[in-house]
């Protein structure tokens, strides 16, 4: 069998591809740092000759910021499109001294590479790249048709990206993305991400008398207006941890018993999370199990709150204004425009008098859930059991990713693959981030996996 | 009568006396600025030896900060001793801009002084030395024992005034306080302040896990330290405005039904003020009018909140913790032990699962109730209806004096006169600071009456 031999080849270059990733690695495409603004450029331009260089063609597309990279090889008329999102721009380094090796002179210790990008994302997206060149060196062709999407402002936001997508469609169009950026569920079990929560943001603004107010000579003639939002805040959720919104639950797409026992079944160390956040139990909804209320549960936080006095001692005033910041997670099939206007109703409706109530929409993001019976998920799951020796698990993630909703909107795609080939303390975004080469090693194995399995009849 | 020459004497010299206090003002005396010091200084020395030329024996106390003014004339063993409280410092008169003349260079337009400190408290407290002086120069001795208080730092606090009165307890003991520094009720009402509320101020401070955490990742799995908070501050009061506190209004001194009577019978301009705080309505306890509710009735505020992002935009975090400031207004026979424990109890009962609360005392001041029928209240009323030919009325000031507390805590003094001379409109602390011709005429008149008036047997 074809895809045997590809392995083999995979398996016998390991060494090999963690030399070319250590060069890669060395870039210091930090996106935020404009003095750093020749380095990013250089990490797109490497990448760009390295897709050529494993035969697939490639250039550069300009943004106002850095470029991104598209690269392709389309020669199956009759086979699917992959679309492969990665990015080679990363985070700042800081604090340097706290690394154990400088960031940007990666090393090998005990089984994995240290480097800053080693996991987010250079090493996770080469493995699409050593994959192709395997493929291609062992068999003369790919078995399905692919193009690669690789930003350098993924960590800075993707300002650019939205622009590129709209005017470049026709050129990123494809059957399915696949998005090596994130983590395993835990080191040795692998995993396919299929829902990601959406997110509702809004400000609440209060405003009582036109000016702060001496509490001695006004107390008990004006509504205060930080109470007034204490009360309404205070109403948001139930005594039980739900949420009081009428209607807010209205959409929810249930859990299914099946979804329910699979998470039940996945590892979750309760006392190990209690002990690192310095809290005596976990809260939250009583009727779901902590897995469920982190990833499947809507939620409603207050993020901020502010007004009045904040500093040393005392200060006797009645101020004029106060307000928050309240977000809620989203799930299938909550919608941000409809969640934010049961809001907005039910905080009108609490808003007591003698103050003026405003609620202003900040931000939002659809929740994402890809079907699992898709032929191209379960084609990923068996190229990940190639891959990795064991089968995915599958799980839901309880942030966004903006991007993920980007290009599901621009593109209009439902396969979405999230296969993060990391662990959950590879440390991105922090000092001695790291990537462990087992986990390159299967990850480019199972690109390999899944470029046939796309390729099989029904996939 | 001899109190008929001495008001003679009092209304043909009003001009000098006019004279004088403008010299008075002349001098920058703002206890705030160290560059004004030396300036500071030689208020206290205008007014030592200008109680020496009346007939006083004086000195100044040295302190830390500013000095003390102690002058006396007590040669009246069978008679009462009437101390009396002023103070020789001003606010700053920033911004300066803003005042149509400079605030040290005193003018007089339309019937009034115009400069810092002619209110607040250079003038009003001078009525006390032209009274004394016009009672000397025409009788030749004082009915009363007096003796004088005047600090440098009221300004400022009062800092070093604790220390001087607990070291001279005996230089100050007297039978009655006199204070003028404040307001009448409105311009033509002359007033006695009977009543000041006290104050209880705590801070609540709410902790859950250990460090900021992405609401995406642990929405749903922790309690929020904002929510907390607001659901036990949104608690503290019940919707119809009353205080939730249990036993909170145990010990209030209800009002009486002649108390509600001259409080209704009294000038409340509610449009006007409505109008100018720049809300719909007033707001409070239902059961009582504006008047009672600003002046009688003790109240909670939230003076201050804070937790988590307060910047622009959105930031998907839930806290580490949050707090707020929060103040009651005390009335008779309210103490603020009792209240900070009720305060203390209360929060600790509604504290939820799953975060830490703390509460902590900042600060407090009992409240203070003079009675009426007190025979040296009885002579103020009388000094004050033959000084400004119309009877004062009675009023509770919403606000506490911390002077009038310690002078009450330290003397034990349960006559204390609270007659303020000023207006409402007098721009105390603010530029154009004023204080009325008329006003200061009849306050050294009722000064006058009211050393003779406690001379009088059974006052």
């Amino acid at each position: 069998m074809v895809l045997d031999t590809i392995l083999e080849k995979i398996d016998s270059n390991q060494n090999r591809y963690i030399e070319e990733l250590l060069g890669f690695l060395k870039i210091p495409s930090v996106s935020t740092y404009s003095h750093l603004a020749a380095d990013v450029r250089r990490a797109a331009e490497w990448v760009c000759s390295h897709a050529k260089r494993v035969g697939l063609q490639a250039r550069l597309i300009e943004t106002k910021g850095h470029p991104v990279v598209h690269a392709w090889r389309c020669r199956q008329p009759d086979q699917p499109t992959l679309l492969i999102y990665g990015h080679y721009d990363v985070q700042p380094p800081e604090p340097k001294e706290e690394w154990h090796s400088p960031p940007f002179s990666p090393v090998i210790r005990d089984g994995y590479i240290y480097a800053r990008g080693a996991s987010d994302d250079k090493g996770q997206f080469f493995t699409y790249l050593k994959a192709i060149e395997a493929i291609l060196a062992g068999a003369g062709e790919l078995p399905i048709n692919v193009k690669l999407l690789v930003e350098g402002e993924e960590e800075i936001g993707s300002p650019n990206l939205g622009p590129v997508l709209a005017a470049n469609a026709d050129l990123f169009k494809a059957d399915a993305i696949a998005i090596s950026d994130g983590s395993q569920f835990a080191r040795g079990v692998p995993t396919i991400t299929y829902g990601l929560r959406g997110l509702s943001y809004l400000q609440i603004d209060v405003r009582g008398p036109r000016i702060d107010l001496h509490s001695g000579a006004f107390g008990g003639l004006v509504k205060n207006p930080v109470q007034a939002l204490c009360e309404i805040l205070a109403q948001l959720r139930n005594p039980d941890g739900t949420v009081a919104i009428p209607g807010f639950y209205d959409q929810v797409l249930e859990l299914q018993a099946w979804e329910r026992n699979e998470l039940a079944a996945l590892p979750f160390a309760e006392q190990e999370l209690t002990q690192y956040l310095g809290i005596a139990d976990l809260s939250g909804e009583p009727d779901f199990a902590p897995l469920e209320r982190k990833t499947a549960r809507p939620t409603l936080d207050i993020n901020g709150i502010w007004g009045g006095f904040a500093g040393e001692g005392a200060k006797t005033v009645i101020p004029a204004k106060a307000g928050a910041k309240v977000s809620m997670r989203l799930v299938p099939n909550q919608r941000p425009e409809q969640i934010n206007q049961l809001f907005i109703d039910h905080v009108r409706r609490l808003a007591p008098e003698g103050v003026k109530v405003e609620v202003r929409e900040l931000h939002g993001a659809d929740p994402v859930l890809v079907r699992r019976d898709q032929p191209e998920v379960q084609a990923a799951v068996r190229a990940i059991a190639t891959g990795f020796g064991t089968a995915p698990v599958f799980i839901r993630e309880g942030g966004s990713i903006p991007i993920v909703n980007l290009l599901q909107e621009t593109l209009q795609l439902q396969a979405i693959l999230m296969m993060g080939w990391g662990n959950p303390d590879d440390g991105t975004h922090s000092p001695n981030e790291r990537f462990r080469l087992q986990d390159f090693h299967h990850g480019i194995r199972s690109v390999a996996a899944l470029l046939y399995e796309l390729a099989k009849p029904g996939a």
